[in-house]
């Protein structure tokens, strides 16, 4: 790994991608074909990308039944226990309505009110991830989204990988269909014949999916388009070498774009790392996906005092922290940006991915600076209540009417003075 | 007005106005001037578009003196009044970062921090809105955004109009700078010399705004594109015709494109609120406007049921909602969508313009149905927090593993196994 002192301004943030104009028009045109044509146009790009003929795009009980038989149950045992504790963190975040009055009768606040619908979209292939599944539902279920609809792609048989199904049912998924791509995209936004719209996708997809979801933005609500996974390490002497290398390599082996960067006090540790990163990529499964990583997006950073550790980290502003330093709790503190952080060296990276309950759809390439993980504010929406009584009212409505006239918008102020003046 | 009956399926949605070609070319040309040029960019963009050649865009605190002086002292204190309304309600909103423990010695949290900077932008001319400065800046002042920066353009004689200046320092804000259009929103993003970027841009302004808007989006966070304003009066026969056409009034003289619909159970109301917004029209100042988007987009729809409007209104999504019946808060308890909701006959629309305290920048164009009005969240942003101890870890580790290996990502498993195995 390449070691490097600290440059007054450094990024791990890359260019977007907007997809090429030719992907951009292909994906203009599978939406307007999925509004004009509906379920035929489904089965029409099923079979031109997917290589598959569907018949009935739902996925049937009998289907889930099959998959559930595929699986072990320890195994099933193991993701209904992730569920929980996903279950559980967030129903801590979920707000209630609230209210609160006034002495002259005045009452004001806030509903919150879940979406009626919600898509998630699952990727297909080596990408089908339970994971995925249980974080992208779950917290749409918590907020109270009474229909929760579920897409993926079919494989060359026809089928949705079990993992899948299987975790869609631990999460409460009733509806499920095979199809993906842009396509799956139009059918969530426009609805078809056997797909009613939704209101908002979530869910990671391929260039595609994600342009899509950027086309339909407005007709419905969509997250944010998710870019490759980044871990940061700022670590203190007291790391263990192996450890963070260990951490480092559990992001790298995601993808040849994902980013593993360590910022450290120490240079004697970011030599270790170095040699322990090379030296667990040797039996590494997915080592060259890994190694590519390393090698494109692999930095380690040395500094001088914690502090500057610290500066460099809130530069960064990256998807994942782990905090490997004599107090941990200490140095969050001082992390302004940073989607999820992990403190202490029994907090490895993947404890967050799969099974403390945090959601793993973080903020990437940066925008941890402005945006937030996936979470249930992101299920519900408020309505703001205001109730004035008329003495509230007949104390204020001359400032109001004020107000207005200084705006030069008179139906404002007759429509207060209407309420006093037409008795 | 138009007197309807109610069909199945009935929608206040417009098409979002995504621009010409000619105006998506020029916006996109001015961000690339001013990513280039920086200042020299700002001056050459707004000697051109709002002819006046502007030689330092900072506002000083002599210019706020002066717009003080313009202003008389008593609407002053209104709008410091107001400010305060505004302030209390949003307050109210507020989270603290939270933490839960587990007796494994888990901990689990959720850490709020707000963003560091934040953009306004305010639009010049005839919709220079004092209002609109302290609904879009006291939010982010109550999340704790230490940096908010106001652009707006400068009239013809350089200035920007006293009104919005002493909003702006009642509200709060540092840093003023006289630039508007699409090389205001590149400012913001990229920075120049003289205006250092922001994390997030907020406020209206007219398509030029918006189109830029939409392209610096990912470099940096903004807010909803707003649509043109609505109002939806629902209302039984015990509402005031007078008072009901008068409010609708109020939402008509924003804009030609504006919308003022009725769904009531009598159409005996109907017929009288029809009359009254024709004979409240004739003396008002902005009546061209107002009788135009009543031409165009009002409408009175008589149903059977107070269960059938309140069917209406949840297709409907409106921005602002008044609920003129009998038990308004029995039917607010049922209004699924909805940016503000009125509650009875002293809750005028106009009180939550200016003065009540919540939002006036609200979801419009039916995106109610997934979106919420600006507030406190949107410059707070969440990190989750997770501790694992080593008793937490080592109970879980293996579970965290086998469910990696699920997903074939054997570097995640080993990351957690290697905290037991290397000793």
């Amino acid at each position: 790994m390449k070691i490097l002192q600290v440059n007054d301004q450094i990024s791990i943030k890359r260019s977007v991608d907007n997809g090429t104009g030719e992907q951009r028009k292909s994906v203009v045109n599978i939406l307007q074909e999925v509004k004009k044509s509906g379920d035929k146009a489904l089965h029409h790009f099923t079979l031109r990308f997917d290589g598959v003929s569907i018949e009935r795009h739902r996925v049937t009980e009998v289907e889930i039944e099959k998959a559930f038989g595929e699986i072990d149950s320890e195994m099933i045992g193991i993701i209904e226990e992730a569920a929980n504790h996903i279950e559980d963190f967030h129903r801590m975040q979920k707000r209630e309505s609230w209210f609160k009055t006034l002495d002259n009768g005045t009452l004001l606040g806030q509903k919150m009110t879940p979406l009626d619908s919600v898509g998630v979209y699952v990727p297909g292939g080596t990408a089908a991830y339970p994971s995925s599944v249980l974080m992208n539902v779950l917290p749409a279920k918590v907020a109270g989204v009474k229909r929760i609809v579920m897409v993926s792609p079919p494989d060359q048989d026809g089928k949705i990988p079990a993992g899948v199904l299987v975790a869609a049912k631990v999460a409460g998924v009733e509806e499920i269909y095979k199809v993906g791509g842009a396509q799956a995209v139009g059918a969530l936004a426009y609805g078809t014949e056997s797909i009613k719209p939704v209101d908002k996708i979530v869910g990671p997809g391929n260039i595609y999916v994600a342009l899509a979801k950027r086309e339909v933005f407005g007709d419905v609500d969509i997250d944010m388009i998710a870019g490759p996974s980044e871990i940061v390490v700022l670590a203190d002497e007291t790391a263990s070498p192996v450890e963070a290398a260990a951490d480092l390599l559990s992001q790298a082996e995601h993808d040849e774009n994902a980013s593993a960067v360590v910022v450290t006090t120490s240079e004697e540790l970011a030599g270790e790392i170095s040699r322990e990163v090379d030296r667990q990529l040797e039996d590494l499964p997915r080592r060259a996906i890994a190694a590519k990583s390393i090698e494109q997006f692999g930095a380690i950073y040395v500094v001088k005092e914690l502090a500057d550790a610290i500066e460099v980290v809130n530069q960064l502003a990256p998807e994942h922290l782990e905090i490997l330093t004599v107090d941990p709790m200490d140095v969050m503190a001082k992390i302004r940006h940073a989607g999820a952080i992990f403190l202490g060296r029994f907090s490895s990276e993947p404890v967050g991915d799969y099974f403390a309950g945090p959601n793993h759809v973080l903020p990437t390439n940066g925008t941890a600076r402005f945006s937030s993980p996936l979470n249930v504010d992101d299920f519900i929406k408020k309505s703001s209540i205001i109730s004035y009584s008329k003495a509230a009212l007949e104390q204020n409505y001359k400032k109001i009417a004020a107000l207005a006239r200084l705006e030069g918008l008179e139906a404002h102020a007759r429509a207060v003075e209407v309420r006093f003046t037409k008795d």
